[in-house]
């Protein structure tokens, strides 16, 4: 990989910290998953940029147990600011940083939902190699494709008692800006899934506050795993058919949506020349699209559809 | 549906006949396919824009003996020139008006390709309803999943006459247009399939010169039978199995990357409020994502991705 200590950037500690926290984060939350899966193992195909700089450390599963296909994902890039990244992605600056993790898991039992997280952080510098600006921003969502109230609550719950401790004005904040991003626009708003938490351009005010915000990713990264496995145990020997497959396949084709229409990661990613397998891993295995499909009102898939149409509070505040 | 006629904009009876036409092909298109289908019929959902104006009759066809999930649509449809419009389509006027037929096929069996054909017609307008630029565009490709060169070229060669009769430098010009169109530049430029022709903004210089252009639109519209169901025909009683269905899905998932993430069609349709599922019933019945999948080299898998990645001239021009 190249170096990124080849690249002038004055930076302190405070980058390679928070590398460092993101690829042990990888790490434990690889070993997580392959324990409760108990049968496949992440594979990882490492990558470098060719045109700039870095690379990343792509972790692939798939054929398991529970998980049909999902990936952990970390990259550490950097380059210049581009002109595609100016107009398209109102960068402004002469180089950039950006090292982050990401991961999306699609479970095979359609009465397990398919998770998503993402923790990344963010610097970009002047003629000078002077950092002008800089930020964080992450969160983490679920995809169910049943309706469980008690597992929405669960995930939901688990994210605000993270919050809490830095803030109780966070969580409602969060929530419904992840509501509001997770969104198929063409398709009048509907959700994705059931939401969780989403958070952009958080900017450290100094540097107590960054070290703050750097702690505020550590708690969200690290609770990660106790906010989905326990309903992963939940739901994966419940029993199911052709009829679940082909609604988890439909719900499948508006993630595909999702991530291609709307998706700013993914946009960011392919803008930047970014290496298109590790972008794309957040799709499904499979999605189907019917035509003009609607699920019998008052069906267990129709319950799903109405939360996405209409996000619901699965706390009392 | 809401009365063109209503919407007050000076028009002779060039923007009638095009309507007409379009109307009228669809019915004769429909029709053809049916017949190849034996067993599907076309049904009709009309709409209508709730904002500003016109409507359209999607046909949408599915489970049939040979496609397996397909939509010919026509649409009228005016408007104010929005700001979305303005900003991330770049058009610059008051009011547009749009007309146009646009079809998607894809067949069940995986060595009958998949067929994509559009012939438009665009209006805009100043503030005084006078207008101020018009242009045609359209063209007709194929998406196979398994290379016959002897379909390439009968597909090709059928495009090359109908073009010829109106200029034999046309043909060159908008099959290489088609294969820069078609073209998933986050995979290193690799077309959705073998091309075909593509052309847009053919803007006529006077009255004769619109008539030469509605024409040719005709022409190619008129042709588009006989380019694809020779190619049904020869092909839809091969037997296939779960291998050859699994690289149809795959070849799928591109298909709808390219339509999600490169489309001017699908954009313009979403960003001007469209109807979703019309728009979106280009998306294939399934599709399917594999982390890193490469076919085996020197396989028929193989042969067509190559074909993909280095597009081919089909004729000795």
């Amino acid at each position: 990989m190249n170096e990124i200590s080849n690249y002038k950037i004055r930076a302190g500690n405070f980058r390679e910290n928070w590398i460092h926290f993101i690829h042990g984060l990888q790490d434990r939350i690889c070993l997580g998953l392959e324990e409760m899966d108990g049968k496949a193992k992440f594979k990882e195909d490492r990558w470098e940029r060719a045109e700039s700089g870095g690379g990343g450390k792509t972790r692939f599963i798939e054929n398991g147990n529970v998980f049909e296909k999902g990936g952990v994902n970390t990259s550490v890039v950097f380059g210049n600011v581009s002109d595609a990244m100016r107009t398209q992605l109102k960068i402004d600056g002469s180089k950039w940083f950006a090292c982050g993790l990401s991961l999306v898991l699609h479970p095979l039992n359609p009465f397990v939902p398919t998770v998503h997280a993402n923790w990344r952080y963010f610097e970009l510098y002047n003629e000078s190699d002077e950092i002008i600006d800089r930020w964080f921003g992450g969160g983490t969502d679920l995809t169910p494709y049943y309706l469980f109230k008690e597992d929405a609550f669960h995930f939901h719950s688990t994210l605000k008692q993270t919050l809490d401790s830095f803030g109780e004005q966070l969580y409602p904040l969060y929530k419904s800006e992840c509501d509001r991003y997770f969104s198929n626009h063409h398709r009048e708003e509907e959700m994705r899934g059931i939401g969780g938490i989403f958070y952009d351009y958080l900017r450290p005010r100094d540097e107590h506050d960054a070290e703050r915000l750097f702690a505020f990713q550590e708690a969200n990264g690290n609770i990660f795993l106790q906010a989905y496995l326990p309903i992963v145990e939940k739901r994966m020997g419940l029993p199911f058919g052709q009829d679940e497959i082909k609604w988890q396949e439909i719900r499948r084709g508006r993630y595909v949506e999702f991530n291609l229409i709307h998706d700013r990661g993914t946009l960011f990613g392919l803008k930047t020349n970014g290496r298109t397998e590790s972008i794309l891993m957040s799709l499904p295995p499979r999605a189907r699209w019917l035509y003009n499909y609607q699920p019998e009102t008052g069906s267990r898939e129709d319950e799903l559809l109405q939360v996405c149409l209409h996000p619901k509070e699965w706390i009392e505040i």
